[in-house]
């Protein structure tokens, strides 16, 4: 059976990305700095457990920043929570792109499409809504020793309190990697 | 020499009370579940270096919800950081309650005051007053497996992007606990 996963690197003070979408430091990469020394024990089994998903589930903005990852996830299927219908690039050039009104049916669909893999939500705003309606599975957070000042914050609201339990702690210099479940 | 220090217990989407000043869960308690099983190990030592400070460094806000802890810490002075001049009770009552209008100056006293113990600081807004001023040393924070949904933020907004070291990771189930060194 499939799991929905968020995984997200953040600042100590909440923030995935400043204002204009970079990532912080003289780089503008300081969230992603930890996937250089990533490349092996428990930090790169998080990574390559985060690529080996079988679906994408995204809000539509972070789709559009990313202009829908050139149509799939390493030939993976992307879904899109989305009011309103799809621009031209995706009606016209990306078969494996579907767009759902609802985070719901897009879970379902997502998951069905994943098989037994994970399905991987893209994007504080869906992530949001996937938690508030009962279908996100789990959260890895990626915290980062740095705090940004500003920025998107991927946790702003929720219409209740959600109770959850840590699964994983990996401690490397570079950032707490923290897996949690999420309890229903 | 004397360090600064913030503890905090924040949920997972960076709050440290509720709107009304609660700590969620049903019995108002949630974010503070942890000290109940911190009766041993690493996480008791996080707790009792706390408790072996030698001031307290405190906002306004976060003193008179406290009634300045009834005037001292364990016998240790608190420094109040406030525009304002005390009110009555921390006029008349409290000799060991110093209101300073300015965090450095505050942090100077209360630095000179704690000997080579610790600076505690309590309260979220002097807390990013004393990091945007470049006199908070040391971050712990016990990151508690909840999202409360709304309520008051730890870190709201910085003039600036602050490095910072991870020092200590302690992993238990109740909480994860972070202690980052701020470089300068």
């Amino acid at each position: 059976m499939s799991k929905s996963v968020l995984s997200m690197s953040v600042s100590l003070d909440g923030y995935i990305a400043t204002p204009d979408d970079f990532l912080g430091g003289a780089d503008d990469e300081r969230l992603h700095h930890w996937f250089a020394t990533a490349d092996s024990g428990p930090a790169k089994e998080l990574v390559d457990a985060e690529n080996a998903c079988g679906a994408v589930l995204t809000g539509r903005r972070t789709a559009e920043l990313m202009d829908h990852w050139g149509g799939d996830h390493a030939g993976n299927p992307i879904f899109v929570v989305s009011h309103r219908p799809p621009g031209p690039a995706a009606r016209y050039f990306y078969p494996k792109v579907h767009y759902v009104t609802d985070v719901v049916t897009a879970m379902e669909q997502a998951k069905a499409a994943a098989g037994d893999r994970t399905v991987e939500v893209r994007g504080a705003s869906v992530a949001q809504s996937a938690l508030a309606a009962g279908v996100l599975d789990e959260i890895v957070v990626h915290q980062i020793p740095v705090l940004l000042g500003r920025g998107r914050r991927l946790f702003e609201e929720l219409p209740a309190e959600i109770e959850l339990e840590i699964l994983q702690v990996v401690d490397t210099p570079e950032a707490t990697h923290i897996r949690y479940g999420v309890k229903r």
